[in-house]
């Protein structure tokens, strides 16, 4: 009988955000029924989430798909020609022309070219081989995929993964999942949650002895911070990796969305074979991206994928046959990943609606990101560091002494209170800093601001509102 | 370093299909550079998957499909007014209207309901409860899900499983991967593949002491026998589970592919809930569906879902926790088993299509089935038990000794050597039986018929002058 669970499975935590879903669901059944309350919908931005939050496909993208599903459509006369074309030569290349069939378990090579292309372009030249791209239903099915790889089994000290605080929980809970051990570093919020290699070298020491410390774990433009770390940011992380031999975890799914002004994107690939021989041929490294995230947001579709650079050929070899136990990754979601590493080109008919498109979507990002970090400096009792990338804002929220102890009383994190209140009484879901991991003491906000503006304009509104009261309920 | 790896993935076995896929896509390659062969094309029929043979998805299914991704079409006018409808009703469960947006981590219960009242008409009225279903990227994903469930940590006996011999090997490899003792029960070939209770019996005794025998794996109709258990079967296992306290897996992936005249597909569900409540209330039983096979034969979607009965609400509980770990399945998988499960019904404009193409789909099944068995029983050296159901066949090969001891020679089973030469020489791929597990000196040889008629019979006339010849050459 299924009376005893294994201990590998109990050991992932209850999720705090669980609990505001649930209350999201009940506040959302009772506004349909008509229950009265001081709002007439819920805002529920505590998701990376793009077209849950209104935000609009890409055309080009739906265009493709669809006709590769229904290739009567071909035919209408409805479609531009070159989403016509594109859908043809990605139906040749599934089995059968049918994208109903399986495909090979790392992905259909036509797409793994198309990614590596991607990458060489991205990292102005750095060779790419479709051999180490792996396609999976997503980012977090690949980062599961890679800590099955580097989780060691019974017998052994336990396998870990340093890994930022605040972080993302999915990973958290993906790391209990494979049987690995977190061991938590700290970004430093007063430098706009930077990276900092002291921080690492700290807690590696500390580590040892009682686990067994394999990997780095980095997400860069940071989730939930929006941080996004400089070349030379990247170089040391590098170097400490090779000093220690660290296998590198960069998560890079945000990619396409850098904001701010001064800061671009640079992958760990680029710095690390810019870094010359010493690294370029002994780091390893894996590095993630999606099709869920930034402009594309196709979070339903299914699509990402994982290079692994630098693995040792056994190790490539395991990688080959762990992956024949799966089924192959949802053809959909590989046919956005062929169109977000390789999208219509000047000259194309579909490019200038495919550009206007993203355009739109990333002017959005960016006067939202910056209306909420407005709206946010403005409140008392409230601070938020600089947001350079990512879809994320975590403002830090300095709580009255008295609602911290009720929350004590309760039993919970006092910016879960914070946040259940504000779901309640607002209807807006947001999610708390505790689910992310903070310092001690410490309590943030983190929401998604990839939505329509007057989405965003109305749910800081009821922010601000709620904030003024819940600080004068509790001074 | 990733220089070391985890036992639990060391213990994957290497597929001996891994050898052929290879092989095949060598060929496949020569082909298409015009090297010269006795062959025009290749034939590979060892998958079973219906569009990748030349299957013909169904419309209906496409269309909605397609409307879902690209809601302009439902202007265009091209459309039936009930795929438009079914479209507009699933966007309208999505959140943000979008398939592209993340569904509840069980699957969206619209869906859900969709294939509880399925399971409700299939059984006769036996209740089933939207809150026991899971959808998931597949069936293999929920199985998986399932062994992760069951599988008990480090420290304690293994769990094991109890696993029909024939089996398939992407489960024997599931198993490996969770890190979960198979323990083999034969299937009795002389019986038509027939499962034997006491046979449970005995492996069972046997296996006591050295693993923790938790869980019976049955799948009905079977994969590769093609046999379909009679209800009366289905009871003597219901009843040896119960008096084992054993967790019953039912792969059910097959039940819309029941071929043979005088066999029914019965669930296990159904027989469950007839034998009275000492068993309804009691017997913990995991039921699996998939779009993937049988008519729809939509593998490149990922669509699957388990219905778990009678689990104890902790463990429920844990199945919850554990799902909110791994993003939502494939949103268009889930539209599929939608439409799976709810299909066009009479008086509806599609209804005449629908069913007219499925029947194609089965029609064209039965007859493949029956010529196959026709050719196979006029070989040589070949026997074949009748195939009631599913979409394979399995017979067996009664290899002259010179071929068994040139394979020893080799290192590989004879079987493998047989359908090498058969990929070599005649242009047909399909699967050796021991890749499927087999009795010791027995040898067999696994093909899926879901293909149009034409390519069979070409499939056939290779597969038969290679046979001839390979015996005579061995004689």
């Amino acid at each position: 009988m299924l009376r005893e669970i294994s201990p590998r499975v109990r050991r992932i935590l209850p999720s705090e955000q669980e609990n505001l879903i649930r209350c999201a669901a009940r506040i959302r059944t009772e506004l349909q029924q008509g229950v009265k309350k001081p709002y007439k919908d819920l805002i529920d931005v505590s998701w990376g989430d793009a077209h849950r939050l209104g935000m609009k496909p890409l055309s080009f993208v739906r265009q493709v798909i669809a006709a590769c599903l229904y290739p009567a459509l071909l035919q209408s006369g409805r479609l531009p020609i070159d989403a016509q074309q594109r859908a043809q030569r990605l139906m040749a290349e599934c089995e059968g022309g049918s994208v109903g069939s399986y495909t090979a378990s790392r992905g259909i090579p036509h797409v793994q070219r198309s990614v590596t292309d991607f990458i060489f372009r991205r990292d102005g030249g750095v060779p790419s081989n479709p051999e180490n791209i792996f396609i999976f239903n997503g980012s977090q099915c690949a980062l599961s995929f890679v800590l099955k790889l580097l989780a060691q089994g019974e017998g052994l000290p336990q396998t870990a993964v340093l890994t930022p605080v605040p972080t993302y929980q999915t990973f958290t809970m993906a790391l209990a999942e494979q049987g690995v051990m977190m061991v938590p570093y700290q970004l430093c919020e007063e430098e706009g949650w930077a990276l900092k290699v002291e921080e690492l070298r700290r807690v590696l020491r500390a580590s040892r002895g009682h686990c067994s410390p394999r990997a780095l774990y980095v997400i860069n433009p940071g989730n939930p911070t929006g941080h996004v770390q400089s070349r030379k940011s990247i170089e040391e992380v590098i170097r400490f990796a090779a000093e220690e031999k660290l296998f590198l975890m960069a998560d890079e799914v945000y990619q396409g969305s850098v904001h701010g002004e001064e800061s671009v994107f640079v992958s760990y690939k680029k710095v690390l074979f810019e870094m010359g021989q010493e690294y370029s041929d002994s780091v390893e490294l894996a590095s993630f991206h999606s099709v869920s995230k930034g402009f594309m947001g196709e979070c339903g579709l299914r699509g990402g994928y994982v290079e692994l650079v630098n693995l040792d050929p056994a190790v490539m070899g395991v990688a080959h046959m762990l992956l024949s136990t799966m089924s192959s990754s949802a053809v959909i979601g590989q046919i956005a990943l062929d169109i977000l590493t390789n999208p219509p080109q000047p000259g194309d008919p579909s490019y200038p609606s495919y550009s206007k498109e993203v355009r739109l979507s990333q002017d959005t990002l960016v006067r939202n990101m910056r209306l909420a970090q407005e709206v946010l400096g403005g409140l008392p009792g409230v601070s938020c560091q600089v947001v350079w990338g990512g879809i994320y804002v975590f403002p830090r929220l300095h709580l009255p002494p008295r609602a911290v102890e009720l929350a004590k009383k309760q039993g919970v994190e006092a910016d879960l209170l914070y946040c259940s209140r504000l779901l309640e009484e607002a209807g807006v879901c947001a999610g708390p800093g505790c689910e992310h991991g903070q310092k001690e003491g410490t309590y943030h906000l983190r929401f998604c601001v990839m939505t329509p503006p007057e989405n965003l304009e109305e749910m800081l509104r009821r922010l601000k509102t709620f904030h003024i009261r819940f600080l004068s309920e509790f001074s």
